[in-house]
């Protein structure tokens, strides 16, 4: 069976196309500016069999078009990777919060799109999206099921009290106010990798860090998270591109009171202003704010003001400190309360492709006895790169999330 | 000398007078209801000579006729303790957030006053009372020194890194929107204390667990603060017995739409309905908590329904367990950073006087070697309770905040 796994967002639908015989994509692609104004739209649709990419601007109106237009090219001579679209028997979503209720995949139903609808709450910026790829993929190719895979199902393991805010427990009750959690479908993914690389030991004790743009860590002890640092949103946690991360709640009034903003006002700077990008001034990509905090190994002509500026240079690394110092003490907390880790991931963008990265987070853990192989740390893929002395044993696994997605897909239709 | 130590909050006044010579507190009491109607007020006043408490109501109209009622109780020949009010040679004064100014205890100058009550916004509930406590001493005592002690100043020594947000670094630096932490002079006798148990070891590294009704910690290398859980405000940091602690920060935007409240009555609500008490539904004593969640240790009859409440009993229990984790993930987190620690300190008044809250605490760092011996726990007092084979040794240091307000205040004068 081919399964089509789809990420929908306000104005884009990311895909992929996967062979279930051996799990290989054989076309991923993306629509963007999907309905943003008259006429617009644009998809990039790369066979993976040889064929030529297709890379046009097209009428996007709405996602239903989109998702038409993308079937059209998977069937078409020129583009396609099927003889016929009835070999995609399914259609994989991934839907950001599936609430309190979904601690795994589910067919869509009736009632799974009413509860995505109910917990657009929980994901206001993301579950709406999700759902308008659902009914586009319904209206598109009716009579062929649909699986809806939750951002936060992984976490559902997770124990009252990591789930549970101090605040009035009827807020808790009556409004869902908990920790969820998110990137769950990455964390299992790395997580499962890992625990193969243990020899399945049992009771394996593994910390994931998905280090990214938004950066997610997740305690999970054999196979279940027992804790995650995201929370209700994915606000909470470590500081990220443009996200603060934790802070005193008490900032928000403050930043309120100080700058005559409303509260949504204060929260749209605090996931879209902050994070390295509010410290720095200078950017959102880590590789932007590290070439500016000195380092030289990816030099950036766009950039050569920002890093000659001692002011940016200066504010660049605390930034980076800042970031890799609450990695590590929310990395510390969870090998703390799993009792000793036995392996430590890095995932996602920036624990996939940057050494320093993980070098430093690293550093701050010789508490634990972990050490890093400097030269194996250098290499990219998915690598071990435990140190010689170290008393855990550190990975590198680049994620697959569609893969996650495509294969429960796969396993429940 | 002798020196008056001053405590003042918005309707009372805590004192303590100490004879310098040999450290001894000769006297201490608390005024109450200071203008809380008309005609109000209360003085406790204990001599610690052997005369009579002074325990009466008088009405009580400010704090300067509660500072000079004091003074003369104190010079009194039923009640005193000094032959002539003239041995009062300094007054220490608590203040609670000396902002980003003050590292030090100081003597209060103009200056002084003025930067008191610039930061006034960094602790709106307790920096204008703390200032009428010392603008009361200058009126009744002329010419007397006063010196102000800052819960802040212990932290002063914080690395950027640990004690800037990832916020908008305009708002750090315009509106100093940063982590100060509070409880700093307990922080720094218990931590001078446990330095002094290790013999003095050069560049020790102690974390250190002021756990009460309100709760932090901190993270103390060679004597020195690198980090510590309360924030910009109390607020910040481990759960406690009305405020929440640490939350995702968007919280409080989803309790201001679901509930219709302004930012402002979300953190009343933050500050004074959440923690153990907002969980349990119970108290915001931990000892009604643990009686009604099967404690039978200090059994309470006024909780005898609660405690047969099984979602009462039920949500105590849990309550307990969201503190008791997140403050091992906070000391956990401290562990690493200090790269290892030479010891634990617990303190104030759970931490001096909760065995059990020691022991699931301490339950928790197993991975770091550490245990601790049951029975020396069950005792009370100054104790070592360092498990046998603890690589980490654990002491319970009674806090004596007022002690070091009056060392500063001699040393100053």
């Amino acid at each position: 069976m081919k399964v089509l796994v789809i990420n929908c967002g306000s104005s884009s639908v990311k895909y992929q196309v996967f062979d279930m015989e051996d799990e290989r994509v054989i076309a991923k692609g993306i629509c963007e500016k999907i309905a943003v104004s008259e006429g617009s739209g644009h998809i990039k649709h790369t066979p993976q069999n040889g064929k030529p990419t297709f890379n046009e601007d097209i009428a996007l109106p709405n996602h239903t078009v989109a998702i038409k237009k993308v079937l059209s090219l998977l069937g078409s001579e020129e583009y396609g990777v099927v003889a016929n679209l009835s070999e995609i028997g399914a259609v994989g979503h991934r839907v950001l919060n599936g609430g309190p209720k979904y601690a795994t995949s589910v067919v869509v139903t009736q009632e799974v799109i009413e509860d995505i609808k109910r917990f657009i709450p929980l994901g206001p910026l993301h579950n709406p999206h999700n759902l308008s790829g659902i009914n586009a993929c319904f209206e598109a190719m009716p009579g062929v099921a649909q699986v809806a895979t939750f951002d936060t199902s992984f976490h559902a393991t997770m124990p009252e009290h990591a789930f549970t805010y101090a605040i009035p427990y009827e807020y808790t009750q009556k409004h869902n106010i908990r920790r969820y959690g998110f990137h769950g479908t990455s964390h299992r993914y790395v997580s499962e990798r890992a625990i193969e690389k243990l020899g399945g030991k049992p009771n394996s004790r593994v910390v994931t860090l998905h280090l990214g743009n938004g950066s997610s860590l997740a305690a999970i002890r054999d196979g279940k998270v027992i804790d995650t640092s995201m929370g209700l949103t994915p606000l909470e946690g470590v500081p990220m591109g443009t996200r603060s991360g934790s802070i005193d709640p008490a900032v928000v009034e403050f930043i309120a009171d100080k700058e005559g903003f409303s509260v949504g006002e204060v929260l749209k700077v605090l996931n879209n202003e902050s994070g390295i990008y509010g410290v720095s001034g200078v950017s959102s990509d880590f590789r932007d704010v590290e070439f500016v905090a000195g380092d030289q190994r990816s030099p950036n002509p766009d950039l050569a003001e920002q890093a000659a500026d001692p002011e940016l240079a200066r504010r660049s690394k605390l930034a980076l400190e800042i970031f890799y110092y609450n990695v590590a003490k929310i990395a510390a907390s969870y090998i703390a309360v799993l009792g000793g880790a036995d392996a430590i991931v890095f995932t996602a963008g920036l624990g996939e492709n940057s050494p320093e990265t993980r070098e430093r987070i690293i550093a701050y853990l010789a508490a634990f006895g972990v050490t890093v192989n400097v030269e194996e740390n250098a290499k990219r893929g998915e690598i071990e790169i435990t140190g010689a002395d170290s008393k855990v044993r550190v990975f590198v696994i680049p994620t697959n999330e569609e893969l996650v997605i495509a294969r429960d897909t796969n396993a429940l239709v």
